[in-house]
């Protein structure tokens, strides 16, 4: 079985220190979880920035000086966020800080309801991000919130804007999105191109569960506190890591190797065209 | 097995007469072409009212005059369409219509990217129609185009704002929603409740198969020119007629009674509380 | 898509006059129905012997008479059992027969109970039979009565009994095996290497609707009095023709076009190493 | 969620010494194994008696004495096995032993190529078993091998002879049944009647993770070295408890309360009509 890779989704854009107090916040507190992270076996580290008071930021020099601060302290892939979470209508917002240049970002290909509100991705504005991760040589995470997304990606693929193998990660149990458990995830990978990457992620309870069934299915997995804030039901958790190491625990009783960055590169073909 | 409602769609909001020079457009064609189907086997017509010139109209008057030219000629469940194509902006053209008190109206419970453009349909605005709806006494038809549909009708079921038993309608194969094939189907199928009805409709190539699916597990089936334009590869319908004969041909070899507008009331509960 | 390979089981083991009637039995009637079959649009005959009075046979000449008067009729492929129901105890007697060499013949990899009895096929006499229809240069039809006989096919197929492509015939709903329905057919369907190919067929009133499954999927199917002595539910079939009629029907509206033999004989690589 | 019932499959009928030192084999060595794994979370003692040689035996004696020695030590729930391995042709040898009243006992109600032999149930056996546990009040574990083996169950409990609500132990990946997969668990999970409970087992490898899926979802499992002699690849397991107890760990993990005897004994309706 292929090495598994585990990707921290550190922070995220909208867990607040109000859900777990141990979130990382300013670019040093991110840069240093992500290298304990790293340290713990995470091989991409999934970024989103906020402002010093814990607003969601799109601000161009916030990710560049994060991403230079975990590149001074590890070899991690860094996977920025293109969600632009509280930036209502400036489209460019939403990609402008990719000239930090991260080796991956995630790309959202559809719309739906989200909780109380209306997660817009319109066909449109996916081709423009497509273009411009496509410019800047970056690899698409592309994240499946509910079954016609992959529908939506394939045929960016069929039009050139999404280049084979797909790397996709399917993100559970968000309300409005399909519901984690094992029979939607399974659907999931089934519906997928055979030559594709997958990784799971899940929120809340769901966050486990699944990545242990990705553990198991052979597929990647991603854990943090964007995703999930409590270690176990009750508990909360002391930081990202912790969720990372037990994930490399029970890898090491399931038999699955963990990746490192420069395995997660060849298996997700990062790097293979520079 | 229980008796099987077969639903003619026989305009909708998107066909023209471009697509097939048979579609039904004034009120007297609509209601002349429900009729035929109504002879033909449909418990249930699902409409859309169009101005002469094909433009989909939301006009109160005309949804009024199509209702009582199709309650002088048959016993068929009128299911209005609230999906509104074409109008923008106002929300209340989505529901002004329904004061012609059909006994049924779609319901979208989500929204999604639909071929080049956003399908919206807002938490906000999807509490509000349901509200209307309640009103009005009509049993909605829970539309389903992609997965995490289901999740958000069933959202709405627990804070009362859906009555069950539900009843579903699963629309496959929509570019941006989930894809027409036996997969999908089954899934959606596996995760409503077990109290649920449900029927099946599909776009284009998938239409006829999918009818065969729903014939085959013992649900419902939705016809019409609304959703597929052929009769079989390379031949248009000559009429809605047409496809609904067709089905009730295959439901007769394959042990299918078909339902009247009565058993059709019956299955789907509409009328019990008057 | 494919074209679709239609399979006509005549006769069967198990099928007697007291069911149906128009059973064929004689090698005559045999090659006479295979024959109407074949201008219906059968490319492949399966075949079972019986004596005159109905009685299985696994008489080696009786074998040879209905091989050589099918053979002067048309060029289906002729498709010989290998199951010797009424014959216990002579495993050779399962498979001496085929030195009539048909270009197919089933086989069964597994035991399972059948109705009131236990259907034996012990793993050393399967691999003995394999080594039989590998030196007579016979294509196997795997027979898949429950899910397990699949992993017994691939474990062959592993040792190099069984060669890749392999092609199955899933068999549903015989008591004792997998029920006929969707979700077991999907099943099975996505459990074997994606190179092979495959057939439906299903005893009694699954029959039909199976078929329509493997319209519908893309794959190939088998019908015939073997399987359901119905035409619809309450009414014999007339003969076996009326049978594959019906589905030639049901293929020219959902666009499968029907292999010739010779098409069928390419899909399947027989004769590829002549 | 339910509370979760593990049981522990300390011998078995074929793992040997050599597959394991640590196998437990007298009645001594297994009372003993099942008290630790009893006081690690097990509620449930599933056993198979050895001569002290390590044959496996179905003398009543022997079963008698370990029964008596497991009930001194405490109130597990003793199920004792009907597979009588190495015993062949004498069907009462294979429910003798049941006259020590165990609470539970399996039974396995099909046949099947099990590696290299035919393992036989056949129906008219499986009927006789089913009567004999009824006539002890004995409640019966089905063992699925095989999908088909599920149907084979309804069908006797439509007749009567097994009494709802029942309970299945999947049994994955044994040679000749169904391989141990997610897909393949859900699929059995999904095909029993909704009132019944179940347990997951899986042998070899697929122990552990099919174990996972059956806590994720919120079913009942078994582990021992039955089943599975290593604790993880390479390493071969102390015990049967330090199976139990990683188990134990998991479920804390993800939020699964282990069932003590009394609780399994009102999840399985054991003694309600004492
Ligand atoms: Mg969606
Ligand atoms: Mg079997
Ligand atoms: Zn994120
Ligand atoms: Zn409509
Ligand atoms: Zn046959
Ligand atoms: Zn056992």
């Amino acid at each position: 079985m292929e090495k598994m890779i585990i990707t921290a989704a550190v922070t995220g854009g909208v867990t607040s220190r109000r859900d777990n107090p141990n979130l990382p916040i300013t670019p040093d507190e991110i840069a240093n979880e992500v290298y304990e992270c790293w340290k713990a076996g995470a091989s991409i580290a999934h970024i989103h920035a906020r402002e010093n008071d814990g607003t969601p930021s799109q601000r161009v020099d916030l990710y560049q000086e994060i991403v230079e601060k975990v590149r001074e302290r590890c070899d991690v892939i860094i996977n920025l966020t293109t969600t632009g979470w509280g930036q209502k209508g400036v489209e460019a917002d939403r990609w402008n800080h990719l000239v930090s240049r991260p080796e991956m970002a995630t790309f959202t290909p559809g719309s739906m309801n989200r909780k109380d509100s209306v997660m817009i991705n319109s066909p449109a504005f996916v081709r423009r991000l497509a273009e411009k991760i496509n410019e800047y040589k970056i690899k698409p995470e592309i994240e499946i919130f509910d079954f016609g997304m992959i529908d939506q990606a394939l045929k960016l693929a069929k039009s050139g804007l999404l280049q084979e193998p797909l790397h996709f990660q399917f993100v559970l149990g968000v309300p409005g999105g399909i519901p984690a458990n094992a029979k939607n995830f399974l659907h999931l990978k089934e519906s997928i191109p055979s030559n594709s990457t997958w990784s799971i992620a899940a929120v809340g309870k769901g966050q486990l569960p699944m990545n242990l069934l990705g553990i198991i299915q052979g597929g990647h997995i991603r854990t943090g506190l964007e995703d999930n804030v409590y270690f176990k039901y009750g508990e909360l958790a002391k930081n990202n890591v912790q969720l990372v190491e037990r994930l490399a625990q029970y890898a090491a009783d399931l038999n699955r190797e963990i990746a490192t960055p420069k395995e997660a590169r060849r298996i997700l073909g990062i790097g293979d065209d520079s």
